[in-house]
């Protein structure tokens, strides 16, 4: 595998690879467009040639907004039957990219099963797997850390998320913060360099990364140890301290023809997450933005697959690439099977709801036809092109249990005498062919 | 009740009623400066001197925003005892307004055990009843519409719905949109003028309206027909013609003590929804501006709470002052007791995530306790402090079965090892009290 060209190295020499041509016919752009974007950096592919049933997707702002979902094992809950099952549900429900963040047990094996049945982008945290293996992160030397990087990448992983922003001078600005770390691998990185008074080493080593990256066109999710964890840590020194040095290893990674996108907060007030984009866009040359949440207050526990989609939302339309999703359980414990699926349609409702706010052409495309089906009383249209059919029809049977197939005409929200659409229909509207 | 002086009325005349002083401590607001909202019609009180439980609350720019929930009866499904119930899930999860929408049924019986418990003021659309009570619509005379007015004004009713800004020169552009119109008042009044082949008249006989308002202090909520019932006709011209003539009535209101505001949009693309709000703003004199949703994209149905409290967010930040909450149902049908809390917490988070970013003051202490209570594993308190508490905690128990209360420094998300927050804490961070 040395001979691989990355995505970005064969745009830069102009050459159109099949992963972008996949990419353009997706995405209604040209060819042309595609490798320009991948060229400059704008725009990623993660593509390991080791992934052999993946469906390529670009990452951009060029393209359609996208959707991450985190599955993984955790020590105290679940099985690796659970995890693959999740896996199918993300690809059911329309998640773009599949996170593998499981920690305990046979991590290899769990990873490699991930990789062989997923169509989507596989990511990791490669600091996960290092930390797992020993009792204390402190006991792992330097190599440790690009070990696993290796052995992941030569397993077929897409793209990972490294924390090599964080350096050690930050260290008091984050001690200074109403929650401090909440990133697992900036907390990590943190105690380890705490420990050993030494420099980050997944930015001391950063060439080797960059190594083992271009070997293996692994796209690099340059973390964001110091994102915020609640909305008083928003926007603050160590946030933005942390963001100045992903954008110099941006250009690290583009002139080392790595793919690169960048992490971003986690708790942000919905005033502050147009601004926190702008930054990232400028700070890290348009690099593709890959945003968690961010959640919009603290206070809905059980809830914050809909705080966060409201930041999602607001993220995507100010520019951010790729949504990473935040279920129900979040701050609360591991998610299961539904909390998949509501963290995933929460998330297809931001992307798209910016997409559409983008004016992106053929987004609204569904919306219209929805409407047309809405206003003709065509359920069965109406349930095939919603998000989550299943859902939809579990409650539309619900709430209109009597209504025989001729009386749908109505539901029971307003009864037959009072529906406006039926009075509507009476006076034109184009979704009925008819109008004025 | 002749000599009922309107809220709006004591505050031109420089009196502080005890309404605005009770809004003025709920507010942290001086009572001078609520009087002077209610004065210059940018705050309402609604508040029927009738409606003796009833707990005063301020609506506008100058309070916090605001949530309403709608309940009420269809003919087709539910009973009073279970809109009683859903009136108590209201006041239990926070709702601030409340909309008996009842049709079908012994509407004023239903209507009178409303008020008779409801702490919170309660709202109506009386043409709902007007049509109820005949066959079809069009067999009613003008008289009638005033007479359902009266009649809920002098039961209690705290603010009332009047669709009196569609004209019948508005028609031939409704009929030209995508989905017509999808206000249930606004289809009936349009039926009404076809075929009578007159003027709306809760348009000609506004005066007459306004005199009963006045009476009675029954804030108007002016109703928006036209509202967009899809993306493809949000902010059209038959949406902004009938805007135009809310914003010459809300003169009229003001000129008369009576308290008005305005009710809004529905189905907006994002990127249109602060335009829309500062569009009401400057048409309307800034009168409170009391929106639906709006919902960002069509094609979410069974999760109408999610995509319509993104819009409401934005719609919230952007200056709407009353939100009407939209549950999981819509579209779908009547909701039931769990959706009414679904669509109430979704909303109580738009609102809240509107107010700290519109930097009110203290709005996000409860977001800060929150933070402290998660940095220091502080469980109990976390629950204490969510919008749905019991919701909070079946979570945590579903997802750390097995933690016993010492073992509580952590959850199944990461496990014990890898939880950034324990990692953390060993390194500071102001929420524990420590801090570098």
């Amino acid at each position: 595998m040395n001979e691989t060209k990355t995505q970005i190295a064969a745009a830069k020499a102009g050459v159109i690879t099949p992963a972008m041509k996949r990419v353009a016919d997706i995405e209604r752009l040209s060819p042309e467009a595609v490798r320009d974007e991948v060229a400059c950096g704008r725009m990623v592919i993660p593509a390991n040639p080791r992934h052999a049933r993946l469906l390529a997707t670009g990452i951009g702002i060029a393209a359609t907004c996208k959707v991450n979902a985190n599955i993984g094992r955790s020590p105290e809950r679940s099985d690796e039957a659970g995890e693959l099952d999740k896996l199918r549900l993300c690809v059911q429900y329309g998640a773009d990219t599949v996170m593998d963040l499981s920690v305990g047990g046979r991590l290899n094996e769990m990873r490699g099963r991930i990789i062989a049945e997923s169509p989507l982008p596989v990511g990791t945290v490669p600091l996960y797997q290092a930390a797992d293996a020993v009792e204390d992160v402190t006991t792992l030397a330097e190599d440790d850390f690009l070990e696993v990087i290796r052995t992941q990448a030569e397993e077929g992983v897409d793209f990972m998320t490294v924390h090599c922003g964080l350096l050690s001078t930050m260290l008091p600005l984050a001690a200074n913060r109403m929650m401090g770390i909440v990133s697992r691998g900036g907390a990590l990185m943190a105690r380890w360099m705490a420990h050993h008074r030494r420099e980050n080493p997944l930015y001391t080593r950063f060439d080797d990364i960059l190594a083992i990256c271009r070997a293996h066109d692994v796209t690099l999710s340059l973390g964001d140890g110091l994102r915020p964890g609640c909305l008083a840590d928003a926007s603050d020194e160590a946030q933005f301290a942390e963001l100045d040095v992903l954008g110099e290893l941006t250009l690290r990674c583009r002139e080392a023809d790595v793919q690169v996108m960048i992490e971003g907060p986690g708790h942000v007030p919905f005033d502050q997450i147009a601004m926190n984009v702008e930054r990232e866009q400028r700070v890290c040359r348009e690099a593709p933005f890959y945003v968690l949440g961010p959640v919009v207050t603290d206070i809905a526990p059980g809830y914050d697959h809909i705080t966060s989609a409201i930041g999602a939302t607001a993220a995507a339309y100010a520019g951010a690439a790729l949504l990473c999703y935040v279920t129900p359980k979040e701050h609360l414990g591991l998610p299961g099977p539904e909390d998949v699926r509501a963290g995933i349609i929460a998330y297809k409702i931001a992307a798209h709801a910016a997409d559409v706010a983008r004016r992106r052409p053929g987004a609204r495309d569904r919306d219209d036809a929805m409407a047309c089906a809405r206003f003709n009383f065509e359920w069965d249209n109406q349930f095939k092109l919603s998000l989550d059919p299943q859902r939809a029809i579990e409650y539309f049977c619900a709430s209109n249990p009597d209504l025989t197939p001729e009386q749908r005409d109505h539901c029971s929200m307003c009864g037959a005498k009072l529906c406006a659409i039926k009075s509507s229909r009476a006076l034109g509207g184009r979704g009925s062919g008819g109008g004025a």
